[in-house]
């Protein structure tokens, strides 16, 4: 067999696979009831509509949909975004201050590109989302944690580090936050909160790095600003949106949003990253957004998921053992497990299995390997009769790994 | 305005804009012709066919094109491209040596993420393809140009970077080749020659990197064995194939196959990538391929650009001056111009717009500014009176500038 160890470069010495990616596998085993995916429900994709409008931009407009695309994004499509953006979250944005990606996943890449050497810190919250410390991992980003409540990241933790940072003579090159229901934990920052966080960085000069795939999936209480909107346009934020969890994240498209100058040097990036982001999947979305029926079709989903987490609270109400706590989510699609601290919840993931339920661990979600007796719960893609029978078996498993 | 400055990484120091992508911007100027971009034939789209297949995948199977599909590819397309190894190519894969990629220029990305540390030895044709160039750039490569004739990279000058990197003490991590109809040249590298190729790879032990977006796409002549069939699965190959020349580059997508440790290397970055490249168009492009259209979809193809070939051939022997010599390929979408040395295409390309003409200049296609008097012209995409009229105004303007 050939050996290639001295053909690998140093990126292969940090990453290791993702927890989730290789647990999605576990899904398809039969009788498996899975909380470990972010998947959105089945039975949510506009699947005739979808596919009609497939049909029709695919035949009607070959020369867009089949063809070689700019790599900015396809300026119609960036309209459609541009309103919505307008319409829904007060923000102003021009076609040059947004690129469209192929989903959030590549907009974490581009942007860990963009601004991360090798050792370079990067601020992110304990626990958060596991695709952005892979990707920020990938680069060599020392990452470094900050306290969490049940509001999100907290002020007073950011802005130790950043002053710990600071007197190091280091520079913190972004804040990564997930900030209305935030995975894995599913709290939101509230907007007085938002404002303080956003004057650390200003007082820092580091940007926030804010990611907001759900934020309109909410079932309850008030939409909160996002940093984007708070900031005006200022440049200390950029936000990264993303179809996947509110139409279907099979198309694979996203957008992120920003000052120019760093929008540019995205595009600059993604030119030899993917050329481009698939100009049919691009059309079939952006047709979809002027039929105008996205409202509707979220409002929906966000009944369908309130529905689905107050079931889920319920059965962890109804099954679980003392000493076992969860978050309350107002939106989104996760809550967050805590069992007492002499459960561990990588080696609990057996047990768990062998009694046909999955979720995934909560080390996954911190950059320092704490966490151990957590868990991130996913309770938008099970029905709702497995998502009773899910958290049963996930009681008889804390309860058999307790004992 | 906000200072990014102290917030950049290293990368955005090293790449530039591509030239082709902003020339791509000119083709959309009114009256322009352009021989710059690699597009395929608007005519040749089966918009008919993909668009109803979009419309049956997408409502057939929901939770297959909708959902978040596995990072390695989806098992029933990559089967149907097995098979297509096997039938066309005498090539044996199994599913864990080949990873779905969102086009080729990712295959780019990947291999140079997982292989090179910046200052890394690469070794490339001169001239060569220059989505590469700025791949490899991106990780900070050290590219090291070999020879070229007019049957591709040259085995002895090849052999003379190999030893003098192997006598500094340098490890060469792969040697990017384009052996069919190359990218810019048009050039093919005779099977004695890429044994011998193969050979040197091996005495060296580095791995060649095969790209071969349109291998397929021949109007005369035969066909030369791949490097990885000659290889027969030893580790020393990693060939990338796309669907960008062949189908249609609006879904993005295309395969590439190796060892088996070095594909599942490729898995574990490319989550973090971008999760997975989009289901819906790998259901699409699989049900096209279910249905055993795409060898006579090539072989159409194939006939209608070998008549672009001949006529942008003849027009150059009808109308361009003394002292300019072109390449005659037998397949693919290009073909090279070699202008008297005074000529510098970057700056006549200020001339040739003036007269509604584009193409790409040599330099974009060498790693050491060489190629000044030379360019890659199209013959793909332009109609075949643009591809007389816009030969008659580019031997106009070289006229011209020549002045």
């Amino acid at each position: 067999m050939k050996d290639f160890s001295h053909l690998l470069s140093q990126v292969n010495g940090r990453v290791t696979a993702s927890a989730i990616r290789e647990l999605l596998k576990v899904i398809g085993v039969p009788g498996m009831i899975s909380f470990a995916g972010g998947l959105p429900s089945p039975e949510m994709f506009p699947a005739e509509e979808l596919g009609e409008i497939a049909q029709k931009v695919i035949t009607s407009s070959p020369n867009k949909t089949l063809q070689y695309g700019c790599t900015e994004g396809a300026a119609d499509f960036k309209a459609e975004l541009i309103k919505l953006l307008k319409k829904d979250e007060d923000i102003e944005v021009s076609q040059d201050e947004m690129l469209i990606v192929s989903a959030s996943q590549q907009g974490l890449d581009i942007v860990s590109k963009t601004f991360v050497d090798p050792g370079d810190a990067v601020i992110v919250a304990k626990p958060t989302y596991l695709g952005a410390l892979q990707a920020f991992e990938t680069y060599g980003a020392d990452m470094i944690g900050v306290e969490s409540d049940g509001f999100g990241i907290m002020a007073e933790s950011l802005e130790e580090r950043l002053e710990e940072l600071k007197k190091a003579g280091r520079q913190c090159k972004f804040i990564y936050i997930v900030p209305d229901f935030q995975n894995p934990t599913g709290t939101t920052i509230p907007e007085e909160r938002r404002v303080k966080i956003l004057e650390l960085a200003k007082k820092y000069d580091t940007i926030i790095l804010e990611d907001s795939p759900y934020r309109k999936v909410r079932f309850k209480g008030e939409h909160q600003k996002t940093f984007y909107a708070l900031d005006k346009g200022a440049g200390n934020v950029i936000t990264m949106f993303t179809f996947s969890k509110t139409l279907a994240p099979g198309l694979r498209l996203g957008y992120v949003i920003g000052d120019k100058e760093i929008i540019r040097k995205f595009v600059i990036l993604k030119q030899a990253l993917d050329l481009c982001t698939s100009p049919a999947c691009q059309s079939i979305a952006a047709e979809y957004l002027k039929r105008g029926n996205m409202d509707k079709h979220i409002a929906e989903m966000s009944k369908l998921y309130g529905k689905k987490r107050d079931i889920m609270i319920s059965a962890l109400r109804k099954y679980m053992p003392k000493g076992v706590s969860w978050t309350e989510p107002e939106g989104g699609l996760f809550l967050w497990v805590v069992m007492p601290e002499n459960i561990d919840s990588e080696k609990m993931l057996k047990t768990a299995i062998k009694n046909n339920v999955a979720y995934v661990m909560g080390t996954a979600f911190y950059p320092d390997g704490s966490g151990k007796n957590a868990m991130r719960l996913n309770f938008s893609y099970s029905s709702f009769e497995e998502i009773d029978e899910g958290i049963r078996r996930l009681a008889k498993a804390i309860t058999e790994y307790g004992k």
